[in-house]
């Protein structure tokens, strides 16, 4: 059993690998989602079927699987399981896209930009009533496993939306934040694929650290990317985190480390001046702290890597190092 | 087995017989819904505190409680259930009130005013998890019947949105769209109810279709509340139908029935002129559309008592045939 170490020439390895160890797998759950999606009636059915350009990385339903093969094998709940966290994936973008006030995801318009709010609302709420309908195919503790996932998905958002313009937000407010709204459901995904290959509690929960850890690096690097992204590479609306005041880890890293006159400078950028990005990073980068977020991200993706090494040598386990490199360095 | 007939002297009988026939269950279920709405976050927990001021009816707690009393007894996964799908109540209020920009419901602030569309979005995901959340821990045929109703409540209000200011709206249509907005919910409460009291299959589908034809009638009556009730008695905010063009049974009665000439006036009043009510109820008048819609309402309320002659004689079947009248009749 050797120690997993993370593959050095880096995403599209990564993701050449999910397809090749994962493709009838991942195939599979997509003809769920597709049946699950299909809808008798014409405007619900236009609407899932744009639903299809939303169609990103499917990185949830690989954690399901992987930790499934990694700790035992792969049972048909799995497929169903994982179509359903990437349902329930897919209604938190929707319902995001809306608070967001976003116009762009995957390089098509979002749902609000294109129908309108009430139907992004109500569409959403679809995607979560069918997420679980499916998951009740199942058994009862699925539905638990995932519904008390989504309930805390809920307040971490929750709690982030009432923080909106709090320029004071600590550093663990923040990691709190996205413990709840990202960590949890990618913990819960590594969970349910070790769960329902029967793998010993130890592994189960070992798997499931990996998965929040994961998220945690995950959601840093997410954040860092709202911020020096560029639209075009990752084909959606950037900049929203900032237009919301809503904080993240290099400017709360950023605030505490500036001067106070540089800090003052910051503030007001945050909170007056619209597009004042380039100013914005040129004092982020002065504090040292994009590079900041992007070590803290390494450590938890680290942390996650150390939950693996109890599991047996696979390249499944391999991949699930992989993708701790991957979701920290991805540009999209 | 007598014929089921409707109390003469209404609404406050009604609720008030209610109270003292379901009084322990109800507050078990109170009991219920206020521990799982309990949050550590202090931001949720003032949010769910606000959610006690929406308290209304219960009326679809009432009509799971009262079918499984009228069919059999009440065991503990009737007080979860009835929390549960209270909860799914409230989540489709919350977002409703985002959909339609209300600003009062029962006398108090609508979420969306006091706190904004993002928290109310969210608020409405956290009740719809939190009750698939506690309906897990009745079982996952529980889960799969309420995923079912929820399904279809969300497709019915989509289809709605869809239909917003299409003045051609056909009569089979709004049937349709009230059918998954209102009565699926409405059915799936007795049919949970008579199923979780053992009842024999056909008193189950009875009682199912009781609760359907009892949404019919309900919606339609909340349907004409919006247009000629008085914001003080019912404590929201009305005309909302009329302000999104949604066309209900008297507009589309009265449409069909006019004159060429009353039609395109009435056409006009819906489209292009705001705080035209009182015109607009002086045509449907003259078409007798609100007597029509009250005469479909009452038609359905008519079917649904039909459907409870099987029951054995009961006070709770008589409620639950007191409650087809109430809900043309109520005022709020």
């Amino acid at each position: 059993m050797g120690v997993a170490q993370p593959a050095k020439n880096g995403s599209l390895k990564t993701v050449g690998r999910l397809s090749l160890l994962l493709g009838p797998d991942l195939a599979e759950v997509e003809r769920i989602l597709s049946r699950k999606l299909h809808s008798a009636k014409p405007h619900v059915a236009r609407l899932t079927a744009h639903l299809q350009h939303y169609r990103g990385k499917r990185l949830r339903p690989a954690l399901v699987l992987l930790s499934a093969r990694a700790s035992g094998s792969v049972e048909p709940a799995h497929h169903v399981l994982a179509a359903a966290v990437e349902m329930i994936h897919t209604a938190t973008l929707v319902h995001d896209d809306v608070l967001d006030g976003a116009s762009l995801r995957r390089h098509v318009v979002t749902i609000n930009a294109g129908w309108g709010n009430p139907t992004s609302v109500l569409l959403g709420d679809m995607l979560f009533s069918q997420a679980f309908h499916l998951t009740s195919t199942v058994d009862a503790r699925a539905c638990a496993l995932i519904g008390e996932a989504t309930n805390r998905v809920c307040e971490g958002e929750l709690h982030q939306v009432s923080q909106s313009g709090n320029l004071s937000l600590s550093e663990a407010d923040y990691f709190d934040i996205i413990d709840g709204k990202t960590a949890e459901l990618t913990s819960c995904c590594c969970r349910l694929g070790a769960l329902y290959a029967n793998a010993p509690t130890d592994t189960v929960e070992r798997l499931a650290e990996y998965g929040r850890y994961l998220g945690m690096a995950f959601q840093i690097a997410d954040d860092l990317l709202d911020l020096t992204g560029l639209e075009e590479a990752t084909g959606k609306t950037l900049g929203t985190d900032l237009d919301q005041q809503k904080m993240t880890l290099p400017l709360i890293h950023a605030l505490r480390e500036l001067s106070a006159s540089d800090a003052e400078r910051l503030r007001s950028l945050i909170t007056r001046t619209p597009d004042a990005t380039g100013d914005l990073l040129s004092l982020l980068r002065k504090s040292g702290s994009l590079t900041y977020a992007r070590h803290r991200a390494e450590q938890f993706a680290a942390q996650a890597r150390s939950n693996l090494d109890l599991l047996p040598d696979s390249e499944f386990r391999d991949v699930l190092s992989d993708l701790t490199e991957w979701c920290i360095r991805r540009e999209t």
